[in-house]
């Protein structure tokens, strides 16, 4: 759902994107890619990963770091890897947020986490609320962090805030049990947080 | 500080406010005190427990339990308590809040989890930031929720967001790395969250 929503904004922005799984034809991800024009396309994650400039983790968190592994390092090696995942335990995450797991299996990667305190359809569409709200950025790579800023501001950002290196994912995913409280408050998904400063 | 922020804006407010702590003449609550008019005063934990209908915990996450057993269960026995503080260590609260254990620790209290999600100053003074913000509520009870509702209002507050029971306390409990991070980020504690929905 998270990696639908993504890969459909960014080919209606123009990108290309390969929709990775973990088989050549999955039915979802083939699916997908026929509504695409010819700009999506659907493979394995080691393709994904050799295919794309930036690779999406939209992965279930507790599956991410398998997902990753069979993309392989080697593909991953100098790209920019956009970690939204979280893992969905009612009380967050551990010491070490995936984040952090994720930078630390795969040192040559260029972790930014971002995009991870919202439903996927604020994620890319964050103008459909009525106010400005805002998404946390963290990474140790600055350059990488810029590119996603640039890249989340296509899709409606305006209040991006880098939180700093990738230990403060820990603090994005920590707010996840309040977002699920939240949701389950107000009924509905449709909302995000703005830091009011 | 968080203590005498509320009590300053309780008492600002026209309420009377006894200051509790661990002896009757502690120097910071005797001369806040003096400060107000006649309106405030300081006791012990158990003296300010019998004295207010409704006691703010406004101590140390950590001696928060220890505080509230020196003011005693029976003086607590069917008051409101406003739990606002946190446990501060880095990786957020465990499995259980600390809204949750005092409640535990105090069945016949009523504990409301609120504003453990800003700085003090934003606490009493939501109106000093530009734009209107959120408040969270936890708790078991509905009626004293709604209490502490009314009592924040005459803060400024204008969205107060009824999570729902005490469980809930760690949904805003684990914010609280967030919330670091925003600070250290932004170099100011002057800032809070809104649910833009």
């Amino acid at each position: 759902m998270v990696g639908n929503a993504i890969a459909s904004k960014l080919v209606a922005l123009g990108h290309e994107v390969m929709m990775g799984s973990r088989t050549t034809n999955n039915a979802k991800a083939t699916a997908w890619a026929q509504t695409t024009g010819g700009r999506g396309s659907a493979g394995t994650f080691p393709d994904a990963a050799v295919f794309g400039e930036i690779v999406f983790n939209c992965t279930e968190g507790a599956s991410s770091l398998a997902a990753l592994r069979a993309a392989g390092a080697a593909n991953l090696e100098g790209k920019i890897v956009v970690d939204v995942a979280n893992v969905l335990t009612p009380d967050g995450p551990g010491p070490e947020s995936l984040g952090e797991q994720i930078q630390k299996a795969f040192p040559n990667a260029k972790v930014v986490k971002a995009l991870n305190t919202m439903n996927c359809e604020i994620m890319v569409n964050p103008r459909s609320l009525p106010d400005a709200h805002t998404v946390f950025l963290s990474g140790n790579d600055a350059g990488a962090k810029q590119i996603v800023r640039e890249l989340v501001e296509t899709f409606g950002w305006t209040d991006a805030i880098d939180l700093g290196d990738i230990a403060t994912a820990r603090a994005t995913e920590g707010y996840l049990p309040l977002w699920l409280s939240v949701w389950k408050r107000l009924g509905t998904p449709a909302f995000n947080i703005k830091v009011v400063r």
